[in-house]
């Protein structure tokens, strides 16, 4: 399949159009379409919250009948799936079009099908056409539906001697103010938050979104909704206390969602106090290190969450890594040493330079003076 | 005093034509000097090696009666010192040059001075063009003779979450090849190298300059004459055992020289032992945390050392990090994740992030994956 630039021009305006709804769409993923008769386009249109029309839909509106004979340009392969709206698949062969061009297959069992349904109708199907960008902008959705658990996000402000802190104590920034603008970013476009029981104890985050900050989300063009993410603490012995600031309502009012996972033993009443705080309370099986890590993933998806920010402390972040789901990973790294300290990974050690994770850095950048990376982990 | 462009670039020739001798000159800075008439260079120099004529009396040379009523750009303060060559300030006054321009003061007790006997002499003197890529071009000479001690570099290789090896057995490298290359390049640019017992025990370095490498001095046209460094231990108790590999000759046949340091109480057989394999062994007094730092930068300034390498370990390195003696650091970050591991550094912390050092890079180049900062460290 070969595509022109002008091919191109029209789905990265599809792409563009996308991220119009970024944060509004969970848990479906963002999606952007142009409708082009003649070289021009005569219709745009994106999804903008789950239950209305998808994008195909509004563009086609826009276009009427003008669509006739023209080409739509689709971020994602339109559904074929009778849902809260009629399927894409039949709105687009009623259209007229002639030929229907989209970035990235769907990974869904219920929703996918379309092409194959569009290509029965006699419309000329192509895909692929900057897929890796289309995947890119749903990264959480289409990991989590083709592995079957959220997609996971490390990230962590680090000195550049590898500490996360002084002591025990916690309460101190690592990073300057700017990196932690854009650290909390992650954190608003997050559907849970993870924390272990010793960061509760340390710092007693609120694991709000305290102030929203769109400066890492260039593309965006309005801010997104806001709501906390889901809480989520790893606390084999239940020894958050219930007292704890996570429990507090958030920022714009709204209860706290809060999920503690703990061990097959824990005490009953130590989880009672959990529940009648607030909490949700899942039991787990034991894994290396803590909890289960894969347990938790498991529940974590059945409850329909798609991404999941793993912000420590360096106990958890020891157990994602061992276990191999740490699918990316955003580090600050704040020029300065510290000496003894915390450090980044405690509980669990690859053993040897030549077996150490790899770090893929895709992204880097200065944010006065702090180190911005972001990429993949490698373990062998 | 302000300075033409056509100033800048003859001063810009002679520190170029300085480079040419870097690594010959020890204890002498490198120098580079050119004779300009009617705007034209009719006379180049630089000091090849000491005992040999100064930069300025090469240029003259070469300029002949041309230099009558000419301008001398030179990068350091001409001499006015009767050492084993007579002061360039007379020489300069004999070859009736009419003005003499240079970019960094002398800063030697013995040799300083050229500049006002020179203005005494009727010739036009100016300072500072320059100055800045001239004392860089000398760091460890201008250092030295400023503060009275080495200029202390250390160096250092590490995981991006700050481990520089898995456990104290050692021997597997932390950077890459390239990093390793480079890393091995500023060997070879010091007087002296310093590594703390544990790292002789864990990972018995030769310590010497094994394969030469001048990618990193890309201004150098010639490569130097190598010579090891001057190879230091810092051993309180005496342990380093008489059979380590430092005590070996050198790649290029000559003998190691090997000065151990150690305290005031270590065992007199120990140290009869060591002397036995051809150290020289010095006592220091007790420091914070080891050895006296101070102490032994005192008794290395002594024995005309200008600058040591800090190799390491984490101890040692702690040492001088909570003494403030690191003048310059130089950090390779592998991109991996080791987990628990041996620390950069080891036995002391500054014990909260705002009291940690912080490190001010001045260089940054990714090397094959590998991050490379150069820098200073600031301690408050």
């Amino acid at each position: 399949m070969s595509f022109s630039d002008l091919d191109r021009r029209f789905m990265q305006r599809a792409l563009a159009l996308a991220e119009r709804a970024r944060g509004h769409t969970h848990p479906n993923p963002i999606v952007g379409a142009v409708v082009v008769k003649d070289g021009r386009i005569v219709g745009e249109g994106f999804h903008p919250r789950a239950g209305e029309p998808h994008a195909e839909v509004f563009a086609l509106r826009r276009a009427g009948a003008a669509a006739r004979g023209g080409t739509v340009y689709v971020t994602l392969e339109p559904c074929d799936h009778h849902g809260r709206t009629p399927p894409c698949s039949l709105a687009l062969l009623e259209s007229g079009v002639a030929r229907v061009v989209y970035a990235a297959s769907d990974p869904g069992e219920k929703s996918g099908g379309g092409a194959e349904r569009l290509r029965r109708g006699g419309v000329r199907v192509e895909a692929g056409l900057l897929e890796e960008e289309a995947s890119a902008q749903n990264r959480p959705f289409f990991h989590a539906a083709r592995h079957g658990r959220p997609f996971v996000l490390w990230k962590a402000a680090l000195t550049l001697d590898g500490r996360v802190a002084a002591s025990g104590r916690g309460g101190e920034a690592v990073s300057n103010e700017l990196s932690r603008r854009v650290a909390h970013g992650y954190r608003q476009a997050c559907a849970a938050v993870a924390v272990g029981v010793g960061t509760v104890l340390a710092d007693d985050p609120a694991l709000t979104v305290r102030e929203p900050d769109f400066r890492a989300f260039p593309a965006m063009i309005e801010p997104p909704e806001l709501r906390d993410p889901l809480k989520v603490v790893f606390d084999a012995g239940a020894r958050t206390p219930p007292a704890a600031r996570l429990f507090a309502p958030g920022p714009r009012g709204e209860p706290a969602r809060v999920l503690v996972f703990v061990g097959k033993d824990a005490d009953a009443g130590r989880v009672r106090a959990l529940e009648a705080a607030g909490a949700e309370v899942a039991r787990l099986p034991a894994g290396e290190g803590g909890l289960s890590v894969a347990a938790a993933l498991d529940e974590l998806y059945r409850r329909g969450v798609d991404s999941l920010l793993l912000e420590g402390g360096p106990r958890l972040a020891g157990s994602f890594v061992r276990a191999g789901r740490v699918d990316r990973a955003a580090f600050f790294v704040a020029p300065r040493l510290l000496g003894e300290g915390r450090g980044l990974i405690e509980g669990f050690t690859f053993g040897s330079m030549p077996k150490a994770a790899r770090f893929l850095p895709e992204r880097s950048e200065v944010l006065e003076g702090d180190l911005w990376l972001e990429g993949r982990l490698e373990v062998d």
